[in-house]
């Protein structure tokens, strides 16, 4: 049950949204720009599994699947990658680039500190650009607050798979469209 | 030195703002409806002081100097109260409510799930309500973002006090206008 009276049935941070539409704007406006809105050089799916997998190192049940859901969504991939990618990001079938920033994501997650010159160098002599690199660090820092709202005020979040089938949707539409209604009593 | 080439001698997360507009945007905006725009219960300084406090928590340097010169602004506080928090907020002269609401900060601060329902409950007893306990676990989750996207991509921060008097600007006028420039050459 959610720490405070939210007066709304919606799982995860779409009941905070809800409940508080002065923050929700500019949290949707972030994730938009961050994951869905055209970027130089990183697709959506790979904006996307940088979301998922931060949210996982972060235990964000609801966050990971939403965005491991809308990554696969992107990717055009059933399920294979991504749980690869939660596994184990350095013998997942992605590029050497997205391994490198991947660990940068990791270090974020940690702390803004660990990420070392060492590191920047090793996703830079895989090819990645210095928006790539700045990317990876705002996603996970992002990710790093979006888990910590979720998680921090006990949203209700399913554990049915099939909920999260609204990656599909979020794929398709971005972060600025109304979600449609999951109502937790329809469930139990 | 910064990580990527930001093309510019602003301090802290100013100069990532000036590097990508696109996603200064929506973090400015939110963190002025966070910290800055009218609250129905919490001053601008409480909020400021949960900002600072997070911040010190997370080592960031520019974030827990800036919020402390803006809560010291706010708060019509010269500089004892602000490092009374940063020493320990349970000895701090603050009411038990904002010692409450503090806990809760420095749970999220650490992972949403350490957020207890006693947490929540000491909370209630002090007076708080569902929106200041709401705003509470945002600000800190928020904070826990922009302290590792200052940090993860190693920006400037200076270490001479004098530059975090641009503090009582953000004060005054919130966080939607540009801020004033302070050139590192003109530092060193």
């Amino acid at each position: 049950m959610p720490h405070i009276n939210l007066s709304n049935e919606y799982p995860g941070i779409r009941s905070l949204f809800v409940y508080r539409p002065e923050t929700a704007a500019p949290l949707n406006a972030l994730v938009q720009v961050l994951l869905h809105n055209p970027h130089p050089t990183l697709s959506a799916g790979e904006r996307e599994m940088i979301a998922a997998y931060v949210s996982r190192l972060n235990t964000c049940h609801y966050c990971s699947h939403i965005h491991g859901a809308i990554a696969r969504h992107q990717l055009g991939d059933d399920a294979a990658l991504m749980e690869q990618v939660f596994q184990n990001p350095e013998t997942a079938d992605i590029s050497n680039k997205m391994k490198a920033l991947l660990k940068i994501a990791a270090k974020v997650q940690k702390g803004g500190k660990h990420v070392t010159e060492d590191d920047i160098a090793v996703a830079r002599n895989e090819g990645a650009t210095d928006v790539e690199i700045h990317d990876t660090v705002l996603i996970a820092a992002a990710f790093c607050m979006y888990n910590r709202y979720v998680d921090g005020l006990a949203t209700w979040q399913p554990h049915d798979e099939n909920l999260y089938k609204m990656g599909e949707q979020r794929a398709r539409e971005g972060y600025l469209t109304p979600p449609f209604k999951v109502a937790e009593s329809s469930l139990r």
